[in-house]
């Protein structure tokens, strides 16, 4: 398998300068610190700053979603690979504009750690910071112990919606709260198809066999709950949307927004022909969708597969999903 | 190599069926007719319409580029067939508003026969039709004859600027003038890593070794100029670039836009990576960059590879460019 790149110990560096020429009018470097990303538009005074950080090769996550009603910053780290707590302190400096920061990212060992010793380093800097982790994939731990499971897809809705607080003018505890709220109600299932390569391992780092599809699987390549053989569209998106339901109920009357994310490798066509039977089901239940996002939005680089995410919304939820939000990578124009 | 699917047969109708589910309101059917995509939104009173038409296996192209400010139809083909004649017609028929409808498409054989003879169809109906062929792929024939160029990615901003034309007022004449105009100065090259699969054929229809790119490959897998060992990013952008730059050179001071679509299974941040060294040979000659596009514009299903598409800019282009054109596939927001 083929990558194109130069060094692969440059790949990061190389990427975020070509984020950086081509929309550096929108987002930029840090003081030059080519691993945290911050906005480069103006700010609304005393807007609750909301930061993420996590590791490279999931673009558009994490830093894709920097941009005027999303995200203030992102702190990059290599590819699968936390960033240090250092630069989540800086950025987390930088996106303050007086009321706070909300800390919002997906719940990994070596993210969370990092960032916990962010927010003591900014305490010292009387800047006030609250987390909220990202635990949407139901098959990464069971919901007896939700607050183990890995966070995946999901946090788009969660960065678009608390983004859409803090621009509001909301406080930090009510930008929390809508966050919390969000992801309260988003649940996240995923399959692959075949495995990515990360740039300085050079191989595939798992592998799946061919007539084989890996259900539950991560984005780094974590194992799933099962391996099946190769099973159709409308097996898929009936399984996936099962496992979700199971552990979020819907009922008649309930209205949601559906993501259907590809992984990499998936073609779009495939993602509309799963989005065609999860739309059939759901209608079949009397559940509204409302702002499908059906495209890639969280990807492990070249891994093909899919995953399907639910997010239940209220009139609150519903207004800050539709509120502008734009980046370089995400624009929720077609409301 | 495994494909989310139903039965290969349903692939184009099943992902039809999924885009009007998920975007209904902005894009429909032309009377129950899977096979024309026509905008369910309001058009200007005599706004002259544009049309394109092609095989399927190539979104966003061709029928993602219907919506406000871009394209008013698109007939729907099986996977890399053209569609007939009849449907070309009936959907010219639907989107001429009283100012006659220019059909923009793709330099490929099938495609051409069946809108000359649609054209001859309407004209019994008296309306008035334009023709303006995309063939913008450099490798795929010698300047001296470049008439014989097949159209690929850079269609999309033929699509964008002459979209922009009519929904700006303009005649028939104009708007073909304009269309013209922008193809005259857009040039694609692309490369392949990777084949792509054909649903009902269920198997790679060509083969690229491993360690071996394909220079200059066409988006159903037409065989390129040239094939070489595995090259860096960095050379590949070199490559691609002076070959467009030997067809079509540019002086300092210049202004152009830069597309660097991935085919289908190639990372975004390897089309970063790209992108940078396009960015710095071309500000090192003094040439600017305008609207960069980043993303998958033009694909191959899960072909592996990117195109780079260059449009030089004047001051109409330009404005055309950025003019607001937004379909569920494509959004100019980040201008």
């Amino acid at each position: 398998m083929k990558k194109i790149l130069n060094k692969p110990e440059a790949f990061v560096q190389e990427m975020m300068e070509g984020i950086v020429a081509a929309y550096g009018d929108k987002v930029t470097t840090l003081n030059g610190d080519y691993r945290v990303l911050v906005k480069n538009t103006s700010t609304k005074k005393g807007k609750v700053g909301i930061v993420t950080a996590g590791g490279s090769g999931h673009l558009p996550v994490f830093l894709g979603y920097v941009g005027d009603g999303l995200l203030d910053g992102c702190a990059v780290g290599n590819v699968f690979a936390s960033p240090s707590a250092q630069k989540m302190a800086d950025m987390i400096k930088a996106c303050d504009n007086g009321s706070g920061v909300l800390c919002l990212y997906g719940n990994y060992g070596g993210d969370k750690l990092n960032f916990d010793m962010a927010c003591e380093m900014v305490e010292m800097d009387d800047i006030e910071t609250r987390t909220v982790l990202v635990s949407d994939d139901v098959a990464s731990s069971p919901q007896a112990i939700k607050e183990k499971r890995r966070g995946v897809a999901g946090m788009v809705y969660a960065f678009k919606i608390a983004g859409a607080a803090a621009e509001s003018g909301l406080s930090l505890e009510e930008v929390t709260r809508v966050a919390k709220k969000a992801l309260e109600t988003t649940r996240t299932m995923g399959v692959a198809l075949s495995p990515c390569i990360v740039p300085e391992v050079g191989k595939p780092t798992f592998t799946i066999n061919e007539n084989e599809i890996e259900i539950g699987m991560g984005i780094h390549g974590e194992p799933g709950i099962e391996v099946r053989p190769m099973m159709s569209a409308d097996e898929i998106a009936s399984l996936v949307l099962e496992k979700i339901l199971e552990d979020a109920p819907l009922s008649s009357g309930d209205e949601v927004s559906v993501m259907v994310n590809g992984l990499g490798a998936t073609p779009l066509e495939e993602l509309l022909i799963v989005y065609r039977k999860l739309h059939q089901i759901l209608s079949s239940i009397g559940v509204r969708i409302f702002m499908p996002h059906i495209g890639e939005f969280a990807t492990s680089m070249e891994m093909a597969g899919l995953s399907v995410t639910v997010i239940k919304l209220d009139e609150e939820l519903r207004n800050y999903l539709r509120f502008p939000g734009q980046s370089p990578f995400y624009t929720n124009a077609n409301k």
